[in-house]
């Protein structure tokens, strides 16, 4: 186990130092360039350690799109968990508030980048079976979280839609990925704000 | 102007041909593989034609790029305007049998590959405002194409919904980037009619 509080370091870097480090650099990368434009040297570089150091952690690239995925799911995920099951709110203003603040966070960015778990199911899911496993686990880990929101609405009569929770909350990510992917091809949050309109005024009704 | 029917060519090909031949095989290598994992002597090797040629048709693979999107686009929108603007169907039903057509086709497909548009948005975007542009303009027009079937339909009655055309047109199709998507992660067809029931069982109905 990692130490929360590390000393002063000096000389190398420990270990979990290196692979953390990588990781950082891997989601950045990956998410500012894409998989197939970002090279290993690129990352190790980034990441400021010895070339040779990134295959003591990883057995190949793949390996390590894999756990970058994982490492930007995880970083995102808690701050999704807290808020979407907040019982302080009703689950509606939850899931409002959820992409409320997701598209402050995407203007305040220009714009770009979008979702790196959305950029890699286009780019990378083709190709890689380690990497599209790990996309599909994650996307459902996340639906989950929108259907206990929506399930719990049609529970209290908030969303009056007899369409069953699971399929709304599918449709509901999905078209999600689908309007951030127009938001970088029009540079714009138009299709954010489209996206909000159906859904909260019309889907979820 | 290049004419339909060619005679049988002896010797070097003539240049219009060369440019075609580059254009379908960049339609093909970027579909499969992506734009950053294409290179040039890939494209020139796939369309069999002499590297020093790319140049003299394209002034970057960037120019080229964009025109892949063109040659894709105009690929699909004939079929797609014959479809959707073919008046002995009723609005509604052709907007059905379009996603049904195209589900069918990735199926056969085994579910890879997706929308070639929607890959560059993700992958090119940020990248290049020639490619974003062309992205964007092509949306557009397809979009216009579900507005005005989605218009017809309202004005006849068969949808209830008052949200507008181009607001419902956007998000249709954007949800349907975003299904395709999700398709990949999956590799499944089941993202495509969680589309298909959310989106006419309640967005247009």
């Amino acid at each position: 186990m990692e130490s929360k509080t590390t000393p002063a370091r000096r000389g190398p870097k420990p270990n979990l130092h290196t692979r953390d480090d990588l990781l950082r650099a891997g989601v950045r990368l990956l998410h500012d360039s894409g998989y197939a434009a970002t090279g290993i040297k690129e990352i190790v570089d980034a990441a400021q350690v010895p070339k040779g150091s990134f295959y003591n952690h990883f057995d190949s690239k793949e390996d390590f799109g894999g756990e970058v995925v994982d490492a930007y799911f995880e970083r995102g995920h808690g701050e999704l968990r807290a808020l979407l099951t907040n019982e302080s709110m009703p689950p509606l203003v939850r899931l409002h508030t959820y992409f409320d603040e997701r598209i402050r966070g995407y203007r305040a960015g220009g714009y770009l980048r979008g979702c790196l778990m959305g950029n890699l199911s286009l780019e990378v899911a083709d190709h890689s079976a380690l990497i599209r496993e790990r996309l599909a686990t994650h996307f459902k880990t996340w639906a989950a979280l929108f259907e206990n929101c929506i399930a719990e609405a049609q529970a209290t009569g908030a969303i009056g839609t007899r369409l069953p929770a699971p399929l709304l909350a599918q449709f509901m990510l999905n078209s999600w990925e689908g309007a951030l992917l127009r938001m970088r091809a029009e540079q714009s949050d138009a299709p954010l704000y489209e996206f909000m309109e159906v859904v909260f005024r019309s889907v979820l009704a």
